[in-house]
């Protein structure tokens, strides 16, 4: 299926609603953390490149499936953070999800880029998605207890990307 | 010396000038980072409270001696984040900054805090600063290899606030 999708770099203002969308269907997120992913598409909108948040979008014709956006860490030489990635709920397992994340780890070492960090909760609900970096090449390199509150810890995953 | 020193929390927009003179002081950081800690300073004063970040001063009549700027993390119950915290090179080791991080904590816990984090270096240069925060009672909860760059890893302290 996963010839007819294409990959698309450029944020539209239409995307917002469609991020929207794709975030609430995975019923994993809170609403306030909906509206973080929106304000991250509000301020690339605003500032263009120079906001720091770069965004790709997977879609197939009249319909945007996932996402990921992406962005250097202030201060560090080579360190990128992932601060989203998503997939509507009803096409998750089908390769998206990879196809985007390989995607972007192309565009961090277009970026000179050498580390893309992965933030994310250790509750159970998000078993899958930690399953999912692994697979990816992600490993566990920190944790920080209770760091979003009562046990639920921060997980760090981090992947080192190779030079070409 | 710290009878004639009081502290204050609100931000006035000459704070800019003088917070950037006591971070330039202690020739610790890059000048792209004193862009960062500016940058901070001009969001809450366009956005007040609404920016999420806050502000102590150790100051005595006409001089700024001191700052901190902390604010609670995104879609966590009660996680803070001490983003910067500086006194001027030639009055470090008087006890300011450790005046400055006690009223910090009084106002993250005023604020349902229970966690405050501190993101720093593992350079050489920062070990002062590190002794300072283990001194008052941080510890390293986490060591994130090379994030900075080659042979700069990110130590991330915390300390758990006492509930009153």
């Amino acid at each position: 299926m996963c010839s007819a999708i294409t990959l698309r770099h450029e944020l539209f203002p239409s995307d917002r609603e469609a991020i929207g969308r794709i975030i609430r269907s995975s019923n994993l997120f809170y609403e306030y953390e909906v509206g973080v992913a929106l304000e991250l598409v509000d301020e690339r909108l605003a500032k263009g490149p120079a906001s720091g948040y770069h965004f790709i979008f997977a879609e197939e014709p009249g319909r945007v499936l996932g996402y990921t956006c992406y962005g250097p860490i202030a201060c560090t030489k080579w360190s990128f953070d992932l601060f989203w990635i998503a997939v509507l709920q009803e096409l998750r397992g089908k390769g998206i999800g990879r196809m985007l994340l390989a995607e972007t780890e192309k565009a961090v070492r277009t970026m000179e880029g050498k580390r893309i960090y992965i933030e994310t909760s250790s509750r159970h609900d998000y078993r899958l998605t930690q399953d999912f970096y692994r697979t990816c090449g992600y490993a566990i390199e920190s944790v920080l207890k209770e760091f979003y509150g009562p046990a639920d810890d921060k997980m760090i995953f981090v992947k080192e990307l190779p030079f070409p």
